[in-house]
Order: C-alpha cells, then structure tokens, then sequence
C-alpha cells in the first residue's frame, strides 16, 4: 500500500485536463506540484522502548522477527487514511508514529501481548488494513504505543457447509478473503470502498457496511461469532444466530474499534456466489423524487443488492464514473445505480419488478452502461483523492445515516455548513452527496467536498468538520453510518449516546482495560476527561 | 388474567376425553381435580414497606392511588408464568409476592420511583404483562421490593409515516398496540405466543420473538429506538436505524430483562396491514428430512413469514392442534405450517416457489385446513396447560437455538435428558418438538413436555430442567431463544458468555443501578457470588 496515500501505487493515475480546469478555473486551485515528500528522509522519533520492554514483545508474539523498529515499518502504520492524516504524513509529519510494530501469530500471542503491554503500560492500536478515516489510529494521551499488525492471522480456519458460516481470522484482507471463500463456492458479500485494503477484523471493529449492503447487509449483520483477546481474558461469543440469552454481547463488540480488545476470531455467514451479477442506472428529475424512489424499494421492495442515488452536483461532476469526471455527459437531473446478484431468473424477476417501481416513481431507465461503469471503478476514488491532493486540491468525504423523514433536513443541513465555513475560509467549495446505503426505516448520506487546499488546509478543514458534525448531531442523524469513531468523532459521539451512553462504555472499557492500554482516546473519552 | 393460570379464564376449557384417556393410560396421570386454592383465601405476608417509605412511592408515582398493597393485587403480581410458578402459586405459596405494587404514570415518574427506592433501599421488579417463564419477576436476595406495573404508560405515542416507525409507551398489551396500529392501517407484525397477554415493553427488554419472525424479524430487529430510566439517569438511543458510531447500545438494552433499568419508550419499524393472509400445511416423512426444507427456505427463499415444523411426537399428538388433540388425526410423518402475508399478488408468487422447493425436498402438500388450524388455534397452548395441570398432569415447555448444523444434535440432547430424568423419577414424560423461527444460519427448538405430576413434581422438574439446560450448553446452543434467562437460566447462561462476559454485564449494572435495586438476581449474578 502506497505510505503516503491509497492502494497501489501502480493504480495512481494523473488527472484528465477537464478536471483539472475544472479545479483551476471553478475552485481556484493553484495547480502545481503537491507531491509527498520522499519516504527515505522521513526520520520519526526514536522509539520510546527499552530492550527489556522489547525482549517482552518478542516473547510475547513468538520471536524478535515479529517486532519491528525500522523508520518505514513504523511510517507506514502512521495513522489512517483521511485527508488530514494524508496531507500530515506528506508533508513528514510523523508524530503519531508508534514506536514498534507488533505481529502476533494467533490468540494466545495477542493475548501475551496484551499481557506485556498491561504490565509495561504501553498503549496498544490494533492495526488491520489501516484504513481508518477517523483518527482510529492515533491514540492520544499516551506517552508510547505499539501497532498490532495483525496480518499474520489471515487463515479461513473453517467452513460449516450446513449453517452457511466461515470462520476467519482477523488480519485477513477482503479480497483474500473472497478469493479463499470463492474457493469453496462462496461470497461474503462485502464490498465497502475500502475492500481492496481493508480486514475482517476492521470490518467487524469499525461496523463496516458495503455497497452491497442492501443485499447482503451490513458486516454487523453479517457476524455470528466473535472471539475477542482482552487484557482481562477472553470473550467467546455466538452459539446461535439470534437468542434471547441477555443483552447481544456481539453488538457491543461490534463497533469498539479495539477500545475493548482484540478481535481475534470472526464467524460470518456466507452465500453462494451469485451465478449473475448485472448493474443498471437510471436517471430521476431530482434528488428527492430518487429518494423517494429508493425508499419505496426499502419498504415494500424488491430490493437490489446495491442501491445507490448521487445528488444533482455529483450527477453533473460525474464522481460516479471517476473516469468521465468533469464530462458532465449524465446530464441533468440524479443517476442511481441498482444491482442485482443471484440466479438468472431471480435477477430477471427482480430487475422487472423493481423496474415498474421506479417508473412509477418518475425514473427513466439509462440501460446497464452507467451500472457497469460504476461497478468498474467502485473502489477508485481514493486513487482519484491522491492525484487531487498531488494537484493542490483538498477532497475529503463524511458521511451520515438518519430516518427517512430527516434525510431533507440533514442533507441540507451538512452541505449548507460544509459551504458555508469552507467559503468562509476562502475556499469555496463543491459538495455532492449520495445515498448508498438503504433501510426500511432510513438511509445514509455520503458527502464528497472538493475545494483548493488554500494556504492552511487542516485548521480549514477542521473547522468545516466540526459544523458539518454540528450539523450532523443538530439534524438528528447519527454521527457516523459506517466510517466509525475513532478520535475524531469522538465529542460528538457522546453528545449521541447521552453522558450515561458514555458511562456505560467507559464502564465496560475498565472492566475489559483496566490499565488503558487498548487505544487510548478512541471511541471512549480518556479517563478523568 | 386469571391470578394462577394464563389469561382470559373464560377461554379455559375442560379437556376432550380421548385426551384424559391418553394422560391416565400412556402417562400414568392419576386423573383428579387439582385444581388451584381460592384466591380470596390467600394473604401474602404482611407488606414490609413503612408509612414512610410508601409516602415517598406516591409522592414519586403521583399520587397514594398508584401504589397499591391489598392483597388481591399483590398476589396477581406473584411470579410469572412458568408451569412451577403456577404450581406454587395455585398451592396459595406467596412467598415472592411483591411488597407494594406502584404504577408511574410515565418517563419522569419512572425516575422519580427508582430513586426513591434507590434512597430507601427498596429492589424493584419492572412488570408489564407478568407472562415471564423464566423467573425473572421473583427477584433473589432481596428483603423488600415493588413491582413497577407499568399498565398506565400504554400510548401510542406518534407514528412518522414516511420512516413507517411508531413510538410506543412500554404498557401497551400487544393487541392494544396492533389495534392502535391498525387504526392508520399498519401492523408491527409480533405475534407470539404470549400476544394477547404480554407488552411492548416486555417484548424489548426479554428480547420476544414472534410467530411471524422469518417475515417481519424477531422483536430485537424491529426496535429501532429505546429510552430508558435508570437509577442513575436517562438513556436515550437510536438516531438511525443502523449506525458505525460506536456498539449498538440499542442491543445492550433489549434482553437486559429489568436489570439495566426501565424501557420507557420503544421506536418500532410498523408495516401496512398486509391484504392477506394465508396459511397452509405440508408433510415431511421425518423431522430430518423437514428440517432440510425450511433451510433451503431460510438460506435461498423465498422465506414465508411464519415457517414452523413439528417432529413426529408433536405431529402425532396433534398439538398444533389443540382442538384435535389426540385424534392422531395428522396421521404419521412432521406437521410444517407455512404462512404467507402481503399483496395477493406477492402471497401467490412466494407461495408457488416455496411449493417448488418444499416438493424438491420431499413435502407433501396438505392444503389449507393445518396451516388455518393452527392460526386459529396459535394462542391457545397456554390455556390447554390451565387444564392439564387442573387435572393432575405436568405440563413445561423450554427452548434453544443453534446453527443448522447443531440441530440434530441439540434435539437429540435435550430430549434424552428430559425423558431419562423424568423417567428416572418415575414420571415418564412425552416430549414434543418444533422449529418455530428459522434463520439463514440456524433454528430453535421450542421443546413441550407433559408426564404425571407424580406426588412431588417441582423437585423431578427442577432436575430434568437443569439436565435440559446442560445439555443444550453441551451440544453448543444457546440457553434461550425468546424465553429469556431471568433467575432460572442465570448460571448456564453465565456458561454460555463466559466469565468474562458476566462481568461485563456486571460492570454495567453497577454503573447504571449502583445500589444494585433493579431485578436484583435476574440476568446478572446478585454482588458478591
């Protein structure tokens, strides 16, 4: 994975000239060179470890091999993947490096280890993909900390044909993961843009959901068991589907972002690879009437697998289709993408039946060539954020989820504030918004910015953050609908959940950490805050 | 409610004779009249709450006529539901009747009362229809303690059409909520077999399941927001249906069984009232064979909303049936009842390809006379036991659930361990079995046992309940399905998450109920064990 961006570096391609007038003459962007500094001359701290807190690692994760000190193993687990984190670690900013990389080998190791670190009061970041866009990776208030790299525990350890389940192992990235189940005839069936990099273990820390979501739903929906190595022992959950046994421990463990423990073990239900997948779009005169549109097919359905509107301004800049950006060919109007996987004669059922409902709901079909762009480039967009920041723009994405009923006043709420402070601060920019993920009850919202870096781009930015999170907490949506916590979301966090909210997590957090080792700062307040 | 039986006592009905003939020749039932002690004749002991302590209840539930201590009413507060608390209570043993009865008129007079008890030391028993089988209103450890009736929070609070969401008060009986739904042409589609008895309130915090679960979720997928008054304040959860932010506090709440605090509002997804409803029956040669099927519906559809197969005991003995109970009228093979709601259009579609599968996987269809049977008849089991029991006979039901794959094994388990603990004791039982909820990955079992009471049957049932409860901890299922775990499944359930995962729930009782006043013995180990 490329250090100072997304993905592979091969896959980083230059800007079409449109766009890039595009920037220059709509958005004010000084284009020039932008580039990340060289990795070579990044030098971060020394490490704050003493031999005999390493020697500890080592035992504690089966060798000196699995513990790593060297500058570009440490630049490399330096922070995530939002734009703030990538223009810092560009620029050489290292300061959120951890001083080791850890690999541990299986449960028991990542139990020792965590042992270790409790006994010498280093932090600990459980490290997956390292895709996290919300600061999950940079602890704070801790004076050191190791990443847990936990790509060595990539295995499928079993397949139960019967119940349709899989057990995996956490560090395994989902594109191995599809790759071992297609082996044996099935699919997860989880494919969020973050598929090529990500892990299973981040999907189920992080609540990860997947542009086929409607289909195949979230990854929460998707986990039945989860075997979690804290600091305290080991919790070992899911003997059903579904029980009436208290309280869904999972659910809690779902979502903690490795403020709990470990995830070193995850039983997901699996499907037969689908015999067809086809991809559609269709035009509708305005974002409200799609909206409309998809909710119908929500609430009284069929529903496709992927379900998916883009606003008017994304429609026009053509961001579904990175590579007509800025051709402006969808016209006016808002696209959606539909997707259908399954037998052929479900597929042609399903496509028909919810054909007559969009129509209904004043859609115009635009055949399957905007649907097989789409899916074509479904996880080029932060290849695309690379070559804008190299260009001197600033492009980053939020997201959101609230009840149909708030979506108008959440999405207009969002893009008035991310306008409003970002033009403020002299760097108009352009906001479009999708709708990618849909329920019975509601639905996401997913907003791209794109505006020039300006002189000062991160207090810039952090203040367009906040009152579009402002925004976000006011309209009555939920802070985040599948990027997560992690640091930056973290205030408006406990505004959602309420001070008792934040008790009770802290309350677990204790039981489960009770030195505070795991991630410090992420999702839960650090003590005495 | 009949105060010793289940429900409408006009609905009780004697038995047919064929089944009195079946109870004294195949299970040696001493027929008799064993029916229950008169009710006026029953004084529980005297309250032990001061003029002090019930003043300052008034004062908190808004006035001395909300708290009640005659003894008529007390004694209706007395345990749940389960067939030994029938047994004892029907013998005139009050010794787990509350001390008062205090019924808060809403969210604020929640909070007022469980402070107030919070300050006089005083444990409290949230109570909504009172059906618990599990123990959970008879409360361990405790000197002194209220039942919090919650019957006059029974609004329906506001419906949001465009997100099909209703808010609901926690005293609303479910038929109350259905008929309030139907007035604006919804169903929230939750019909268990407690319906006509049990509440909204009781459904989120027992983590009810319904009969209609494959079509429209388990009572845990409907909720889509909670407040709940704590001893240390409010919570107030769900700004969306699925969120990234954080674990699903959501799910921590429901199956906290009155331990965490009191549900005061419960936001459900609701549907329109379907224009029909059709049920039909199919036979399968065996359990086995039937259980394939419903897999092959749960794993690749199309699902009906209420799936459910009797093995061969129960298809013999006709209790699907209640009215043609020991005809043998079903003859040899498994009962599978199907029922389909929706459109006309969409009923006939799902119940065409369902045909197709369940005559793949070698059913044989019976029409539709079973599946209208047992729809009229669906509430009537608990009824059928007022009578058994006033005859002399014993008459229990548990259940569990696990991935398809455990099922033979879990079925196997538990019925060995009934029938050789009764027979052991010299009461040997008939077991029956169903498959009432199917998932993509898994079913319950739903177990009903009848034998003679014999001279001392809560002893015999205690042992062959906790045989039934190691087994299914042995053969991997979980200890409840929709029953929950109150005071009786307390220890396997400990088994089933571990110790850890008891002190999880531990930690958060202790934040959230500090004085440890709330259900004090339910879901969680009382302190110090």
């Amino acid at each position: 994975m490329r250090w100072s961006g997304w993905g592979d570096p091969d896959r980083a391609a230059p800007l079409p000239e449109p766009v890039v007038g595009l920037l220059r003459d709509v958005l004010g962007v000084r284009t020039g060179d932008a580039r990340p500094v060289d990795l070579a001359g990044i030098a971060p701290a020394e490490p704050r470890l003493d031999a005999a807190e390493l020697a500890a690692l080592a035992a504690a994760a089966g060798g000196a091999e699995h513990v790593r000190t060297d500058a570009t193993t440490r630049v490399r687990h330096t922070r995530g993947k939002s734009t703030p984190d990538l223009l810092r670690v560009r620029a050489g900013e290292t300061s959120a490096a951890p001083d080791a990389v850890v690999l541990p080998g299986g449960h028991d190791e990542v139990l020792a280890v965590l042992r270790a670190c409790t006994d010498h009061r280093i932090a600990v970041v459980p490290f997956g993909g390292g895709t996290s866009v919300v600061g999950g990776l940079a602890p704070q208030g801790v004076d050191r900390f190791i990443a847990l790299d936990l790509r060595r525990m990539d295995a499928l350890v079993s397949i139960d044909h019967e119940s349709r389940t899989a057990v995996l192992q956490p560090g395994l990235r989902a594109p191995d993961a599809e790759a071992l189940l297609a082996g044996h005839g099935y699919t997860l069936g989880h494919f969020p843009q973050s598929y090529e990099w990500a892990t299973i273990g981040g999907f189920a820390a992080a609540r990860s959901s997947g542009q086929a979501s409607a289909g195949y739903g979230r990854f929460d929906d998707m986990v039945l068991g989860l075997t979690v190595a804290t600091p305290e022992g080991t919790l070992d959950l899911g003997r059903a589907p579904k029980s009436a046994a208290g309280p869904d421990l999972r659910q809690l463990v779902l979502g903690s972002e490795g403020a709990f423990g470990v995830i070193t073990s995850v039983t997901v239900r699996i499907h037969p690879t689908p015999a067809e997948r086809a991809y559609e779009g269709w035009r509708f005169p305005s974002f409200a009437e799609g909206a409309a549109a998809l909710r119908r097919l929500a609430q009284d359905g069929p529903l496709p697998a992927v379900l998916r509107l883009s606003d008017e301004t994304e429609t026009l800049i053509g961001l579904a289709d990175p590579a007509a950006l800025g051709s402006g060919s969808a016209a006016a109007g808002c696209l959606a993408v539909l997707g259908f996987e399954g037998t052929a004669a479900r597929v042609a059922d399903r496509r028909a039946r919810a054909a007559e409902v969009l129509r209904d709901a004043g859609g115009e079909p635009l055949g399957a060539e905007p649907g097989e762009k789409w899916a074509h480039g479904r996880f080029d967009a932060p290849y695309l954020r690379d070559s804008l920041l190299d260009v001197g723009a600033f492009v980053e994405t939020l997201e959101t989820a609230g009840f149909w009923s708030r979506i108008p006043g959440l999405y207009d709420a969002v893009r008035n504030a991310l306008i409003g402070t970002l033009s403020g601060s002299g760097t108009p920019p352009l906001v479009m918004c999708h709708i990618s993920h849909v329920y019975h009850s509601g639905a996401s919202l997913y907003f791209t910015v794109v505006s020039a870096q300006g002189e000062d781009p991160l207090p810039h930015w952090d203040e367009a953050k906040r009152a579009a999170n402002d925004a976000i907490v006011g309209a009555g949506g939920t802070i985040s609908h599948h990027h997560g916590v992690g640091t930056d979301h973290r205030d408006w966090y406990e505004r959602e959940i309420g001070p008792l909210g934040g008790a009770v997590l802290r309350a677990v957090k204790d039981r489960l950490d009770p030195a505070g080792i795991l991630n410090p700062g992420v999702l839960v307040p650090p003590a005495g805050e």
